[in-house]
């Protein structure tokens, strides 16, 4: 069988500070320069050279407050705070851009189906069919008191919502408008048939939308779906309504019995293997040799914020890291939110105790995903390991912008490339075909967003 | 005294047809090509070339459904319907100019305004200070029930809400961060210093938001704020928030005496006469010739599509024009709307009849404005009697695009400059400096906006 390319992702966020905290100081560091255009222009352009399939825009709508109770040291680091608006980023870098697809998050918590539905539509018309979409539920108490909540719903219903979320785009954006709605006839002064464009009526628990959507049917209609379900809810969630899964783990065994169980769960849905692609988040840093790579890794680490890195991970787990003594290890720490979390690289090396100061050091040079360190031949060879056990492709995060991505684009897609591992030019179509082929400009069945579909 | 140059705006929407009901059809418009992003960035290159203020973009959320009670005309004409999202496009157009300004229209009805004041701060530091915000409270039925209403709140709680709207909005924009709150301090690795980052504690009738703003002060904070209230309600909210003024009106003496009316008000908020611009909504139609000019016109005039005519005034009145007879004089119609849409119109002429059929080719080739055309000096003497009455500029629409905005800046724009009415080159600075004037990047007192800034 022939092995398919691996696909590339870069994962970035509009702010300072993304999962690198501590590293906005590095003399070569271009995010204190968030707010120019021209920093996001370059980015797309760049990874549009390197043949990278997508840039992927992470976000938030809250603070991460949960260290020491305040958003203090956050504020201090840039630690996602300042966060800007992703969308709006995207027509000037589609402009500058042909083939490079598009995939931002947003909350089914923070905006309305009706007015947001359109608002992909716009873009995917835009960018001539390059956009994702990442369906979040959102996972900070602060951001759900910024609209109106007394607090984020709990978990298993802020999935309900995302359910009903996601059934009233796919009206609007696969029922609404038939195929051939849209004559175009100017002859004969006919823009559309209004008898093939149809009112969704969508009464449910929590939303209720009558009329039809405002665009016309966009070349993706539904933008290519991203979501990074860890729960057993979010798993279900994902197998269902995923053609990008976002996920991650300390060793390809962990990862590889998550992909698995993730498709088995798929199949039950009836969705092929090749309906799913699965994206591993994790960052790479290389050099012409070893110890340049690992010098660079070293230097990176010793920039790492140690607050900042806390700030992140207490509001990623819910659990303020300041009331535990640093270097104290963490086997009393028991929550759901730490075994999420770390369960899986705590399973894969037993006899560590991990320390807060620990975990501090993983989530500053890592994220929260593992590091990969060495010369372009070696991370082939790591990447792989991956990909042997049934991962697609790579969210790659930063530790510095652009360097690490002008790194493996110089460095690591040249081997690739030769492998017979990456594309060396982009195939034609829409952000969905070209990752799943010809012809999947739209989504197929059994995708729960075609049964909405009329037939033309 | 020195009179001061006279400003324009470019009047659009992100859709096929604005104003100009069957002119889509016409060989030389390019709307048909709305969903392509290059007719946005050349109409923005035009514009700056032709040292055009700003774009200003409409919007609505619903579908016009009065005329006949369905939406089937406006979909058949393509009447604001597809209306795509005007936000997503601005960073491309942004980026291919330096000085256009970009003002979009957001219902207060359809987003929260925690994400939305996010948006508009992430847009005006990627443009640099560039962005407006037409505050507008909707008016068509459709659109509330798309974002789960029963119907549209009554005219005057609409005024209410955004009220408080706009306070959450000022709130997150010029209280939220101090001017000196960002440090990005590199060598000493702080980026903000946290005390200076306030949460805004909005506890109020329509909207409650409790964190602070996750976007730090952008180059204007407020955006220039545009409003178009015609109604005596519509207009105190004006006169409180507006900055500009968007009116129309059939003679200059009518639109005077609004103008006067809406200063009068904004004065005894204590705002300065310097404080407001307004600009007059009415398209011009310009040849080398009178015979050119007027020629144009009949060709247009003849290409109107009456159907689609009232379908948007139907809309725009609440009343079905379908139900009158076509040529039935409308003495007979008095209901509150079509009184506030054309009073004013029917008291320029009282001894004028007008008809259902008059209404529609008045809508149909102006959109609800006056129409203007002759010879570039011709039209400098009609636009200046707009002028000499208290206008401050212009809102100009379109018959055709590009054509009547190359139209007018390649034939009008030239004898504008040379007679020192129209800018030759532009000021450096924010749109609000550009409109207002040197070192008002920001809102002055006594706007309500500065109430809640902080002293740095």
């Amino acid at each position: 069988m022939q092995r398919r390319r691996i696909f590339f992702n870069a994962f970035h966020m509009n702010c300072v500070v993304h999962q690198s905290p501590g590293l906005w100081v590095h003399p070569a560091d271009q995010m204190h320069r968030y707010t120019d255009l021209g920093v996001w222009v370059e980015l797309a352009k760049l990874l549009e050279r390197g043949k990278f399939d997508g840039l992927f825009l992470a976000d938030v709508l809250g603070v991460y407050d949960v260290y020491r109770n305040t958003r203090e040291v956050a504020v201090t680091q840039a630690a996602q705070i300042p966060a800007n608006d992703p969308m709006v980023l995207v027509s000037a870098m589609a402009y500058a851009t042909e083939h490079l697809g598009f995939a931002f998050t947003s909350s089914v918590l923070h905006s309305h189906p009706f007015p947001f539905a359109r608002q992909i539509s716009t873009l995917d018309h835009l960018t001539k069919g390059r956009i994702g979409w990442n369906v979040v539920t959102s996972y900070l108490e602060s951001g759900a008191r910024n609209v109106g909540k007394s607090g984020l719903p709990p978990h298993d219903e802020r999935y309900a919502i995302a359910d009903e979320y996601l059934d009233v785009c796919y009206k609007l954006w696969e029922s609404s408008w038939e195929d051939d709605a849209v004559v175009k006839d100017r002859r004969r002064g006919i823009y559309a048939d209004p008898t093939k464009v149809h009112e969704v009526r969508h009464e449910g628990r929590y939303f209720n939308v009558q009329g039809c959507h405002l665009a016309e049917p966009s070349p993706q209609r539904t933008p290519v779906l991203y979501q990074a379900g860890a729960s057993p809810r979010g798993q279900q969630f994902a197998a269902r309504h995923a053609e990008c899964v976002f996920l991650t783990g300390p060793t390809p065994q962990v990862v590889g019995h998550l992909v698995k169980e993730t498709r088995a769960c798929a199949d039950q849905y009836g969705r092929a293997p090749d309906d799913l692609l699965f994206f591993m988040y994790l960052k790479v840093i290389t050099g012409d040799t070893e110890t340049a790579a690992q010098r660079k890794y070293d230097e990176f680490l010793e920039q790492v914020n140690y607050d900042g890195a806390l700030a992140l991970l207490s509001g990623w787990s819910g659990i303020d890291f300041s009331q535990l003594d640093p270097d104290q290890p963490l086997e009393y720490v028991e929550t759901n939110a730490v075994r999420t979390l770390f369960q899986s690289f705590a399973q894969a090396d037993p006899n560590r105790r991990w320390t807060t100061r620990d975990l501090a050091r993983f989530v500053g040079i890592g994220g929260g995903g593992p590091v990969l360190v060495g010369t372009p031949e070696q991370l082939v060879g790591m990447l792989m390991e991956w990909i042997n056990v049934g991962v697609d492709g790579f969210n790659l995060a930063y530790a510095i912008t652009p360097g690490t991505f002008t790194d493996f684009i110089d460095g690591v897609v040249p081997v690739l490339q030769q492998r017979g591992l990456m594309q060396h030019e982009y195939n034609e179509g829409t952000f969905r075909e070209k990752l799943f082929g010809q012809g999947r400009a739209r989504l197929q069945k059994p995708h729960p967003a075609v049964r909405y579909r009329r037939s033309a």
